[in-house]
């Protein structure tokens, strides 16, 4: 059986993802990041989804929070900026090359496991303006992937960057995910929840609500 | 002045590069790891070398050693090969993606003090065979960085990749140090020391011993 590792945050995305890898037929190895985000209330979602979809491993990388403070998600002095979702702008949300060393993660596990693809929820429609969201970013990570690893020079193993969100609206994520059984209320996007519940204003419940909205579908989404 | 992100080791390539980075005019934020190597004795040096060329700061990152076990570096349970150094293949002191997690580290750092370059000391003449120090490899990380960050695609800042060593000979290397004021005997590049000592047998100790053998510089390293 072939083998993905899937970079799964607990979120509306990567979940979604999570559910295309194993409908695609890969067995499952779900990889999450502990980098000190406010919203750490998504690993557990994460795990709840990584054991939901028959995952043969979760991990949980603990990365070093001081690499990763300059940004709203993770400093505590700099506040998530509420009700202003601007998509022409990178806003302070973006953690510094966070998609990067996850995949850089993603790699190291992949080769170790034997895996042939790595699963990224990243789309560039719907999105925080984040620019490691983008195809040609994606692009440019499967040209290292194919450079660095010793699997793929010596062995001519190619493991493949898999990011099927990529050109998705949010409105079809959510269709795709509810077609493979995504259970959306035990996902959680929002940048700032309490308690576990969503904020709502933040950019990524305002791309959320919106898509709930678009896709026919009810918003299960547990509001403050 | 301008601000360069120093990957440094400890080991001779790493600290030769560290005095390159300085000679050049820039201000040097050193960055080390420590990831389970079973040499960790060389973050000590790295401390050393960094005060004594002046970096405004050196930090030590610490990865989560369970993703970079597979290797003769890491896991006690592999041994590190002996006098068997052989140019054409990729030996099981390999870590996974070791440098594509250095080098995405570096790139969150580099962008949060606004550097314009990261330094690595790759080379690939009198090297391991590592896959991740070739010069392809760095021309396609560049790349990554030039996608991934915000810096880069909302400023335009470009942060440089910058690899001084990778066509030079482990003797010019050591022939550059020297006149750069770099104490080689305050190095390590062994895979196993022993209480600080050098195997001399390990494919490192063997290129480095080379090197000095072909720079006409007595080699003061203290070998067990």
């Amino acid at each position: 059986m072939k083998k993905a590792v899937v970079l799964l945050s607990g979120g509306l995305d990567s979940t979604t993802c999570l559910a295309i890898a194993k409908d695609r037929g890969f067995e499952v190895y779900a990889l999450s990041f502990d980098y000190g985000q406010k919203h750490s209330i998504e690993l557990e979602l994460a795990s709840y989804n990584a054991e939901k979809f028959g995952a043969s491993e979760h991990k949980i990388a603990h990365l070093d929070r001081e690499f990763f403070r300059t940004s709203s998600l993770t400093d505590h002095n700099i506040k998530v900026k509420k009700d202003s979702y601007d998509s022409t702008k990178i806003p302070d949300s973006y953690v510094p090359a966070r998609n990067t060393v996850f995949l850089s993660y993603a790699l190291a596990y992949a080769e170790t496991i034997g895996a042939e693809a790595i699963f990224i929820g990243v789309n560039s429609l719907d999105y925080s303006g984040y620019p490691d969201c983008r195809p040609e970013y994606i692009a440019a990570y499967q040209k290292v992937a194919d450079l660095a690893l010793k699997s793929s020079v010596e062995k001519g193993i190619k493991l493949i960057i898999e990011a099927p969100l990529i050109s998705m609206t949010k409105a079809e994520i959510i269709r795709t995910g509810k077609d493979l059984g995504v259970d959306y209320s035990k996902t959680i996007s929002c940048y700032e929840p309490v308690l576990g519940k969503a904020c709502g204003h933040c950019d990524s419940c305002i791309l959320r609500r919106k898509g709930f909205e678009e896709s026919g579908y009810k918003d299960e989404t547990a509001y403050v």
